[in-house]
């Protein structure tokens, strides 16, 4: 029987992508074109494994027991609730010290799952801040991460390793805390654009006047409920308090509306603004 | 002595722009582009034309009394304070029935003070939904009102005739119903994105995290207040209406972050983005 700590930091020769969609595709992409150079398998959803074969993006489709049973890394791409499932079975499937790790959008859920069930395996929570419109194992680019935060809840050397290879930047942040800035930087904006939409709908000729500002910050609002049912699900709290948070701001810009305060707040947000630039060209 | 009724809808064969600057700049290229063959004269502001002449923007630069005894369009593409002051003296120049007409970003104080000033020639308040984030007339661009609303006031056959040969769509409405939609389509989402950019800065964490949507939606936080500081003076009761509109959307989105019925708000939403895209391509 291997010791945990002696497959810890081992080189990957078998990688399993379970949830061969955008993300899960773009990771196996990305790890091809870093140079990995072992077999990538796919698992799940099965109408999309025959596409992501085709395009090379998996070398072989597996069901989730053997592709565990050979793999020294597993990567849950699903949505979140089949992500915790996926953490209910598991570990049953997998050699002593597999390191699993997932990209799911919320971290706390995950990990408390996590936490009950592996045990044979170790799972490190991730979250890469990447993504687009187009969803599926067809709009997956080798490109999606580069330049892009990607979040540990823990660190690993290996794991870090291909990340940084496929153009990330590793941000280790433990699952609380991963949950109360992502609420902040991706469930905040989702929630101000399905709301400003929602306002505009309300006056007939905001539709036909346009402009760039009203298109650029609806943008958000064409995302699909179901891929947000899981993230309002597992992150209700820290969500609240951004929203909260938020609004609290805009009465401020509100009640100074025709005072002097409001060019210093423009200041200091054209700072902020330009510091998340800084960080993220 | 020339009767209003007979310059009314007469071909333009010089135009002066007042405020050689993106807008300003813009709108002479892309008149010119669209086949004006009559004399552009630029006015204001005197930094800038050397550079407009040496672009070609401009064929002359002249002060704006000598510019407007001599038009048969007025473009005034200033700062909303400085067309209030325009507005104050340019009566005084112009031939019996010249057309006046302005691009500034709100429109109730500008039409109003038209009013009281213009008596020979006639005022037609204008604003095109355009721009970006660059300034200046070395931005200007030809193609920068191409399927583009531009709001008119009221009608004129000849003004229309040169913003559909622009590449613009005309809307027409009234002063104070333009003031309120523009403070939905476009002054709304520039508070929430200072408001956005100043909530992230509460998190040391988000800058690092980053991510597409905080991205996207602090765009707007880097405009220079000056650039609003008019605006916000001449909309603030519509501003304020359109702020407290979306915040009880925001508020009515927290109350049902657990419930079924965000499902459809997210639909709707996402219905209100489309119909806003279907109309602006």
């Amino acid at each position: 029987m291997t010791d945990v700590s002696s497959t810890a930091g081992k080189e990957w020769k078998v990688v399993s992508i379970v949830g061969v969609g955008l993300i899960g595709g773009s990771f196996a992409l990305a790890l091809r074109e870093a140079g990995f150079d072992g077999k990538i398998i796919g698992v799940n959803p099965p109408e999309t494994l025959p596409e992501a074969l085709e395009r090379k993006v998996i070398d072989q489709a597996l069901p989730l027991e053997e592709a565990a049973a050979q793999s020294d890394f597993i990567y849950l791409a699903q949505p979140i609730a089949a992500i915790l499932k996926t953490l209910d079975v598991i570990d049953g499937f997998v050699p002593k010290g597999t390191l699993i790790s997932d990209a799911g959008s919320t971290k706390q859920a995950i990990v408390t799952r996590a936490r009950e069930r592996i045990h044979r395996g170790r799972f490190i929570g991730g979250h890469p801040m990447a993504g687009k419109e187009a969803r599926g194992v067809a709009a997956a680019e080798a490109t999606l991460f580069r330049n892009r935060a990607y979040v540990l809840t823990e660190p690993d050397p290996e794991l870090e390793k291909w990340i940084v290879r496929i153009g990330a930047r590793v941000v280790i942040l433990g699952p609380a805390e991963h949950d109360r800035v992502v609420a902040l930087v991706s469930h905040l904006p989702q929630l101000i654009s399905t709301a400003l939409a929602s306002s505009l709908a309300t006056e007939p000729a905001a539709e036909c006047v346009g402009g760039p500002a009203a298109i650029d910050l609806t943008r958000l609002a064409l995302s699909p409920y179901e891929i947000w049912r899981d993230i309002f699900a597992t992150n209700a709290g820290p969500i609240d308090d951004a929203l909260a948070l938020f609004i609290s701001r805009l009465e401020q810009l509100r009640r100074t509306l025709r005072g002097p305060e409001l060019e210093r707040e423009f200041d200091r947000a054209a700072d902020a603004a330009r510091n998340l630039r800084r960080q993220n060209p």
